[in-house]
């Protein structure tokens, strides 16, 4: 653990195929005006929302509805839910859905009662609010894993007019005060959603594990754990969706790999996150895909720079023999079996499938926001090769 | 992930070598009364208790001083703190040290204002404080790793008169607001003390680990990735105490051995520590040494009763290659490599060198209390075999 860190995550997790019993217990200590926020309605056909209704009525709140909450939750749909805080003097905010229905959540509830530019102070400007700052606390029920949102302070905001889609994370007061994680809630999601939603998850874990390849941090340890856990589960729930063995583990990695934990301690990559949000801002492409279809181009370019860790990567995660193999070999054989994993769960494996042109390559590098942290801070030049090499 | 659970955790960590200039700011949201609770002094002579007074007076506090707390906290030593806290009307108790202390300080937060029999209501009928309990918040600086209570709710108390010593883990109410994890904090450590604390870190993960086994949980997968972070890190402050990096590891593995997290949606076993603090009840040997001295014999014991674990252990934990090997030399050489690496670290490897005599043994089985949820329920008589064997 080589750097200073602080480490605080106050979330209050229900998790199990009976969690939403909890839901009507768990509201009873926050306020009596909630704002029920979720998406396309989904959640009418599977039974979730009747669940949510029930508790909501048991627990004796005043509930306003806000629905519509699309993949890439825009700055105008995000002025919408302020707006409707505000009039309604929302006291919490109940995010029913995935990862952008609870990211939604969490930016309405950090900048309802903002006075100023909200999307320049928050997103472009990466502040925090004021210590004595209004912020509406936010829950959260699941029903689909990957975006780890459930139990951090992410919140990814799109401006169409400029095509940026950014992320402001922020601290633990941001966080959900709890989340209702039932693995049933992710079964009736299409397999489509389901990987996405895994290949997320994976990603998150290697852009914190691909960085200070010189240390030997128990974070990484951890990590090459949830790596570990996440492509064991991967390989029964493509065959078998509804094993909730395997639903239930990987909604558990899920939120494990994004809640701030195994980052800590350590500089962390998230390039292909950047690359990733800014494909998705050009093309409204399902998050978790971005991430699958840059990565064997992506991974093959830092290798280099980080050969060692690439090694035990192959070694340690993916269980490939050492014996007899060069260094360069072994972290080659990793990032190919990383490559056939991605085609074997039908995970995008390149980004013309994902609606991307050959045209479009210079304005993505152009979205991209260049991070430092991982093996290799890259020029806008090397975006556009790494998205060139991912359209084969 | 088999079972329901509930996971919260809110201690605020600062962790690393400038984690102590937190503190004062850490104690500016907590009352004006502290007590400043710490063992044998051993503080005043590595500089941790002047860091600890500079940040009460700088955070502008009254303090009154505890000290003495020995390593096996008795029930007439927490009498005293209560009297303590009470006379002084304490809002806020300070630990600093090791697990004992920390422990220990708990144990008066939870129970300074219960006006029942506190070792009957808390430790043995196991209850907790009614939800309006008045409850004096404990925070923590660490000085010695290895029991994890820096970051959850447990607190164990001996009862000197009827050699019981208790375990009462309560819930998130109890656990420290926060806790200073500074690795060098432990370097002045004795070698001793060290070995112990590494090995409680160890088999807070194998106790944890060591049940459920056809399960796949996300779980044994991070238990797995700390077990080999800790294994790693222990050879080389083995030979370089003052090794950072491995001290910090060992710090931060600790904490999350026994943070709850590993634990969740499984069986727990927990009998080695069972039998563990019946020897130290009767013996006031160091609590990590008698579950390293119990191991070798314990897990001979149950290995047929878990045997695809074991085989797991050995292959994914210690590296062992499985080809060509049947389930059971798998398990076993598993068992022997935790063998070996208990004399390679100096943890105690048999019971007389803790002061066990033979004589004591029917007495010590008498004392250990007989948990459910490992492999195999033990009888009173195989307690007795494994004492016996633990003698050679």
């Amino acid at each position: 653990m080589k750097g200073n860190f602080v480490y605080c995550n106050p979330t209050k997790i229900y998790f199990g195929d009976k969690a939403q019993e909890n839901l009507s217990q768990a509201l009873s200590s926050v306020g009596d005006k909630v704002l029920l926020v979720y998406g396309n309605g989904s959640i009418k056909r599977n039974g979730v929302y009747d669940d949510v209704k029930r508790a909501l009525n048991d627990a004796h709140k005043k509930v306003v509805e806000l629905c519509g909450v699309m993949p890439n939750p825009t700055l105008e749909k995000l002025e919408e839910g302020r707006a409707v805080a505000k009039e309604n003097n929302i006291d919490f905010i109940l995010a029913v859905g995935g990862g952008s229905v609870i990211d939604y959540a969490k930016s309405v509830g950090v900048s309802a009662w903002y006075e100023g530019d909200v999307w320049q102070n928050f997103w472009v400007n990466q502040n925090e609010p004021e210590e004595d700052a209004k912020i509406i606390p936010v829950g959260a029920v699941l029903t689909m894993s990957g975006t780890g949102s459930e139990m951090n302070g992410g919140t990814v905001i799109t401006n169409t007019a400029s095509k940026m889609k950014l992320t402001k994370v922020f601290g633990s007061r941001v966080m959900p005060k709890f989340a209702i994680l039932n693995p049933r809630y992710t079964f009736s999601l299409p397999k489509y959603q389901m990987v996405a939603g895994i290949y997320d998850t994976f990603s998150h874990i290697m852009e914190q594990y691909f960085s200070d390849m010189d240390g030997d941090s128990t974070s990484d340890y951890i990590s090459e754990g949830l790596m570990r856990s996440v492509i064991a589960s991967s390989r029964v729930a493509m065959n078998d969706p509804e094993n909730y063995e395997a639903r239930s583990n990987l909604m558990w990695a899920s939120s494990l790999a994004l809640n701030t934990l195994i980052g800590r301690g350590k500089k962390q990559d998230w390039m292909p996150h950047m690359i990733g949000k800014a494909i998705s801002a050009h093309t409204d492409a399902t998050h978790g895909m971005t991430l699958s279809a840059i990565a064997y181009a992506y991974y093959r370019h830092v290798m280099p720079f980080g050969l060692s860790r690439f090694a035990r990567f192959a070694r340690v995660v993916w269980g490939i023999p050492a014996e007899g193999k060069t260094e360069q070999q072994l972290a080659e054989e990793g990032i190919e079996a990383l490559k056939d994993w991605i085609n074997e769960i039908g995970a995008a494996s390149d980004i013309l499938s994902l609606g991307v042109t050959n045209e479009m390559i210079p304005a993505i590098a152009d979205s991209t926001i260049i991070n430092e942290g991982g093996f290799k801070k890259l020029s806008k030049a090397e975006v556009i090769e790494i998205l060139e090499a991912s359209t084969k």
